[in-house]
This record gives C-alpha cells, sequence and structure tokens, in this order.
C-alpha cells in the first residue's frame, strides 16, 4: 500500500495494520515519505484516533527504531518517572531523591528546556562540575552504589518518536492521546526500568482539557506497559499554576534543597509526596499508606536531603559553587485583591526573558536568573505589596509589562481543590 | 494568530476567519508556510470541514492570486463547461461544438492530462498545426469570429489553487466538498465566462461517492458562483466507465467527429446532448425542452461538425493530417459472459502503458497510439471474440496482463442506468 492510500485509509477512519503503520512511520524515519505526507497522517490520526492494536503497533516501532537500555546490572527494582513539565516544575528532583533514599533505584534520564518550560538537565548544570554525560557503566555502577543517577537523554533512545514528535510540535498535531501515550511510553519503555509511574496532567494549559482523557490515556499507557511486562501507574494531577515558588536553574536547585530540609509546604510538595508515594508503592510492593509514610519519614529525617547531595557529588558537582544573581529586581503589586490565579505561561515567558531559557536550541542559558514567587494563589494583596522578585543578568532591567497582570484577582474567592489523585481501577 | 494556532483552531472544529484564511493560505502562496503545514490544515479542513463564509473567503484568495481574463470584448453570452475528466472522456470537443453552433460563445481553457486520464489540449494537438497557445486577442477575436475557441490552461488563472491542489494530491487531501468547489469555482470564475455548467461525477471512481454529497457541492458551487454574479448550473452524472468508445488522443478526435456526424448513439452521446442542452439553456436563455430540441437539430444538421472543423481550421490545423497508428493487435476475450463493468482505470493505465499519456509531466505523448473498445456494458461475449483493438507504437506489442480482466461478467445482468440528470432546485 502506498502512503496516499494509508494516508487515505486513515481519514476515511478505518484501522491501519501493522504494515501500514511500518511503511509510513519507517518510511519517514528513513526519509522516503516526505514531513507533508506524514503530517496530513498524523492529522487524521488526531482526528480519527487510533485501535489499541494501531498504539501497540506504533509505540514499538518507535522502540524499534532506537535501542533499549539493559538495566539487568542494576541490582534490584527500577522505578522511573514521567511527567509532562510545566513551569517551575522541580518534582524528578525532590521525588527521585526520596524515592532513592528508601532503597528503589532511580535511573533517569531527563531533557533540557525550550521556549518556556525549563528542563530537569539545566537545572543540575547550575551546579558547577555536575556532569550529565555519565556513560552507560557510570550510570549503572552510580545507581548500584547511591541508587539515583540523572543523565541527559540520549539521541538513541526511540529516534523516531522524537522525529516524529518534532513534526507534531509544528502542525498542531499534538493533542492526540494514541500520539500522546505511543510517545511516552515507547521512550520510558526503552530507558529500561522495570516500574513506571506517569504523572499526568489535565487542564487549561495540558494537553489534556478533562478527566475524561485523563483516564483514557492512563488505561492506554498500562496497557501498553503489559505488552512489556512493565508495571504501570499513573497519577492525574490538575495543574495549570508554576510549581513551587522559583523559576529558574539555580534558584530552583535551592527550592529543591528547602524543601527536601522541610521548609517549604505547598502545591509542589504535595504533588511530590504523592508521586513518590507511587513510586515507593510500586518499587517495595507495599500499600500506599505504607509507602507514604515511607515517604513522610524520609523527608523528616533528613534522608532525601542526603540522598539529593549524595548524588550531586557523585556525579561531580560541587554545591557549595551554585550560584544565582546579585541583582534583583522587587515587582510590586499594581492592584489590590485576593488571587485566584497565575499564568504559568506568562511567568515561563518571563524567565525565558531574563535568560533562563532557550528560544531555539543554540540559545546558552544564564543560570543564575530568574523569579522567586513571593505572593500564591489565596493570598490577599495591597496596591505595593510585593508580587515576586525577579533575579536579572545586570542592574537595571525593567520588565516589557506589568507583571500584575499575569495575576487573576477577585473579590469573592473560594479555594479551589490544587491537587487531586484519581486511581482510574 | 500563527499558522499552529490556525491549524489547531480548525483541528477544533472551529470557523476560520478571513484573515486565518489568508494568513495560511496566502502564506503558503509566498512560501512562509512550509508544505507540512498546509497539509496538516488540508487535512484537518478535510475532517472538519468549513463554512460557506470559508468556502467563499478560499475561492477569492485562489482567484486573487492570479488575474481574471476579461471577456468583456466578446459579444453576447459566454458560456464555460466544467467536467472533472476521466478515461475517454472527450465531452468538452462534442459539447462546445454543439453550443457554438447555437450561437453561445464558448470561450474553453483545457488541460493536459497526467497519469491515467487524458486532455482536452492533447487531443487537439494530435491535429497537426493545431495552435493551443492563441494569445489573448486571438482568443477574443476567434470567439467572435467562430463563437469557440480553446487554448491551454495558463499558469495566471488561480495559482494558488494549483499549488494547493498539488499538495492535496499527494497528501489524501482531495476528497473534501469545501476544498474541490473552492478549487473547481476559482478556477472557473477566473476563467471569465459568464456563465458556467458543472459536470458533477459521482461514483465509485469519482471524488463525490453518493448523491447527497453532490447536491452538496452543487449547491455550494452554485451560491459561489452567485457571489460573483455568474450563474452556475450543475448536471450530475454517475460514471466509472470508459467514455465512449476510443482512449487515445488522435482516436478520440475520430471519435469526435463520428460523434458530430451522428454516427454513434451510446451513453457519451447523451451525456454531451445533455451538457449541450443545460449550456444552450443558460447562455439563450430559454427552456430546457427546447435547448434540447436544438441541440439535437444542430447534431442532425451537422452545423456541430461544421462547428468544430471552423475552430481546428481558425486554429491552424489540419484535420486530413490526423493519424492513428498503423500497428494493431485485436485483444480476444478469454471469457465467456455477459459484460455488466469495466475498469476505467486499468483502461487508462493501458493507454499510458501504449505511450498515449504522461506518466510525469515531461513525458512526451504518441498521438497515434490508443485503445478502440469493440464491446460494451450489456454485450454479450464468447471465447475469442474481440473485445478491442490495441493501436500500439510498433509492431508486435504484447500487454503485460490479460485484458479480458479489466471486464467484469456476469449471468444474471439487469441494465443499470447510465445517466441520470438530477436537477438540484
Amino acid at each position: 500500500m502506498s502512503m496516499m492510500d494509508i494516508i487515505n485509509k486513515k481519514r476515511l477512519g478505518h484501522e491501519l495494520s501493522d504494515e501500514d503503520l511500518e511503511a509510513s512511520f519507517l518510511g519517514y524515519y528513513r526519509g522516503t515519505v516526505p514531513d507533508y505526507q506524514m503530517s496530513a497522517l498524523l492529522m487524521a490520526i488526531c482526528l480519527k484516533g487510533m485501535t489499541e492494536e494501531e498504539v501497540f503497533k506504533l509505540t514499538d516501532i518507535f522502540i524499534q527504531s532506537g535501542e533499549m537500555l539493559d538495566l539487568s546490572a542494576v541490582d534490584g527494582v527500577t522505578v522511573d518517572k514521567h511527567s509532562t513539565g510545566g513551569v517551575g516544575d522541580k518534582t524528578t528532583l525532590i521525588v527521585a531523591s526520596i524515592v532513592a533514599s528508601l532503597g528503589v533505584k532511580v535511573p533517569k534520564m531527563s531533557g533540557r528546556g525550550l521556549g518556556h518550560t525549563g528542563g530537569t538537565i539545566d537545572k543540575l548544570e547550575s551546579i558547577p562540575g555536575f556532569r550529565i554525560d555519565l556513560n552507560r557503566e557510570e550510570f549503572i555502577r552510580q545507581l548500584n552504589k547511591v541508587g539515583f543517577a540523572i543523565i541527559s537523554q540520549t539521541a538513541h533512545l526511540a529516534p523516531l518518536d522524537k522525529k516524529v514528535y518534532a513534526l507534531r510540535d509544528v502542525t498542531g498535531t499534538v493533542e492526540s492521546i494514541p500520539l500522546i501515550a505511543s510517545s511516552i511510553m515507547s521512550k520510558k519503555i526503552a530507558s529500561g526500568a522495570d516500574k513506571i509511574v506517569i504523572d499526568v496532567k489535565v487542564g487549561k494549559g495540558a494537553l489534556l482539557k478533562n478527566q475524561e482523557e485523563a483516564l483514557e490515556i492512563s488505561r492506554l499507557m498500562k496497557k501498553i506497559g503489559e505488552r512489556y511486562g512493565k508495571e504501570v501507574d499513573t497519577m492525574i494531577t490538575y495543574m495549570d499554576i508554576p510549581l513551587g515558588t522559583s523559576i529558574g536553574n539555580a534558584l530552583e536547585v535551592l527550592e529543591v534543597m528547602k524543601i527536601l530540609s522541610n521548609e517549604e509546604n505547598n502545591y509542589l510538595v504535595a504533588l511530590s509526596k504523592a508521586l513518590a508515594s507511587k513510586m515507593v508503592q510500586l518499587g517495595l510492593n507495599i500499600p500506599i499508606d505504607e509507602a507514604s509514610r515511607k515517604v513522610d519519614e524520609s523527608l523528616k529525617s533528613g534522608k532525601a536531603y542526603q540522598k539529593f547531595m549524595e548524588m550531586v557529588e557523585a556525579q561531580g558537582g560541587n554545591i557549595a559553587g551554585l550560584r544565582v544573581s546579585a541583582y534583583t529586581k522587587d515587582i510590586v503589586s499594581t492592584k489590590k485583591g485576593h488571587i485566584i490565579n497565575m499564568d504559568a505561561y506568562r511567568f515561563g515567558k518571563l524567565s525565558l526573558d531574563l535568560g533562563g531559557g532557550r528560544k531555539t536550541k543554540e540559545d546558552k542559558i544564564d543560570p543564575r536568573v530568574g523569579i522567586v514567587l513571593k505572593k500564591k494563589i489565596g493570598d490577599d494583596v495591597n496596591i505595593g505589596d510585593v508580587l515576586c522578585t525577579l533575579y536579572t543578568k545586570e542592574e537595571g532591567y525593567e520588565p516589557k509589562e506589568d507583571i500584575t497582570d499575569y495575576y487573576e484577582f477577585e473579590d469573592n474567592y473560594t479555594p479551589i481543590e490544587n491537587i487531586e489523585e484519581v486511581n482510574p481501577f
């Protein structure tokens, strides 16, 4: 069947055979199928969907396009975690430190940031000396010794998924449950961990708009996991506010250290604990309440903090060398009222503008800049109150717009449920 | 709004604004929107549709991308005709000869063939000396003198439609009522005739699958016409068999001459008469029965034949120089039975294989080759009967497959209605 026939078949809503999926996606990988045909097929998939069998096959094609990381030399159970990321999202560093401190191995591959969202690898690179390029032997050795290692995502894992994602990203074909599921799961399965916890984000800023979609993708990802003998659990979270109080690389590492030292108690902490508990539940094969208690203990006892420091040291990082900018600017409110929402996207853009992110892949990040939020949802604000502090590259930075507009104010405030966890089964 | 936002808007089923359509389609024309984004948008349009306002705007963008032919210097009413074309489709030559003989001006721009279907221009070029490149003044002069002129479609009319169609053709995005309607109507409106008759084909081999779709596109094309003050009428025809008895360029010109000499009476003749009657009805503003009587008279009296010859002579053609190949091969049936269907596509491919068409735009056509069908739907055939005669480039041509397989045989035959005309209003 030609690519044209395959596109037409999907446009008409029919199921693609294994051969169809191989011809189209492997053809795209090899360069015999052009971008403009693949984007038409992807749009047809977005609008006509895929059967489970199609999703299984597509995931497998993505996985087979690269290597599978062999973690059999790691002692004990390995548990990986996936988040779609977001502005100020530093959960990986918090969660992995907690989980590893409880004896569960956390082999983590992370990405760099692009656009308004940051990447875990960029945050770690704000620590002088930190090596994100451990080779396979070093990675496994550290997992056995420290229980926790983070390296940069290699191009060898599911490279076809990477190519397809780059096209989806510029053709309005990102929002598709089968495509999201196969993309996430192919990378996670290729990464080699025994068990996987996935943070499924729902809401205005997320790819999934409602709980039905979140439940559907959860079910699908679990089924994909089953095919590869991987236990998968998901956590559905509702989020479109900045996570925690800091945005910017060194600032976020400092925030992680604060949280691991029990100095904070906010949505980010609750989310991190919930994710960590799921991972411990899977890793130690214990009930969720027991896992949850262990997570609390690890934080309170300082074990999680210690584990983070161990990991940093093992990867050559000198935490004493971490620096934030000396140039700060307080932003004061031009409005009075009760904060009911914050625009995560605009804060992400502001951080980018300060030099804390990349507009193109080639941009260099300044790890010292960023934003520290002083007011959060639920706070009452008067005109002149400090809303946030900017850490800037140089003295005298002036924001291009009124940052008060990033906040939504209302007089009649009813608290919103910040975190909700749904177990679909 | 960025192209990404526009694609997402259509993917979610929302109406695109005039600005959205300009940004995306003019951007594509200017090369700032890449193929892979346009094909994603086209697929979203295929699956989510377009409102009437969107179709009007898109048609206008197509028209404005090029020139509009000014036919105001032509005396009297001009009527154009559109067919989607097909294997052996020579209706244009027959119909225009009849209509012009009755005093209605027929300014015709035609295309070349590509793949398994032929083009009117290629057929005319089998006449030695025939000029398809009249300039604007010659075109108008001939219309005023002869009433009928055919020239090659210029690149100046709706060039953006051409670019978009080329992309649709390779991305499985051809089958869309709004896209088909805006494509056809933009070319027809830019061609400048006062009134337009459109042959809307329905059936297995056609772009439109059923009568509902045909009625929908008819209604839409009439409305587009109204916007530009053009009276549009449509004729819905059911066809996926070769039209007439000849396939191949010189052979088809000979068939046209035979039909205009009243030597044939088949579906092609009936279809041509019906189309001609509609055009005469519009052009002379008379009832359809009267138009139909006039068409019959024109054929019987030889006026239509004469008009064809006048047109050929006016454009420099020497009809006496028309040649078909001297090498022929009779194809005999390997089966016995009653013919209930013929595969137009495979006959088109065979003609292509004989050298009568183009596989790529650069191929040179041999005007002398082709196929003459000796048996038609409804005929009883015995093993050894001649099904058709091939006119080949050289002696000793052997077909690669059993041509009997192009025919479908059945014992229990009920005649099918070959032509049906539906007036949607």
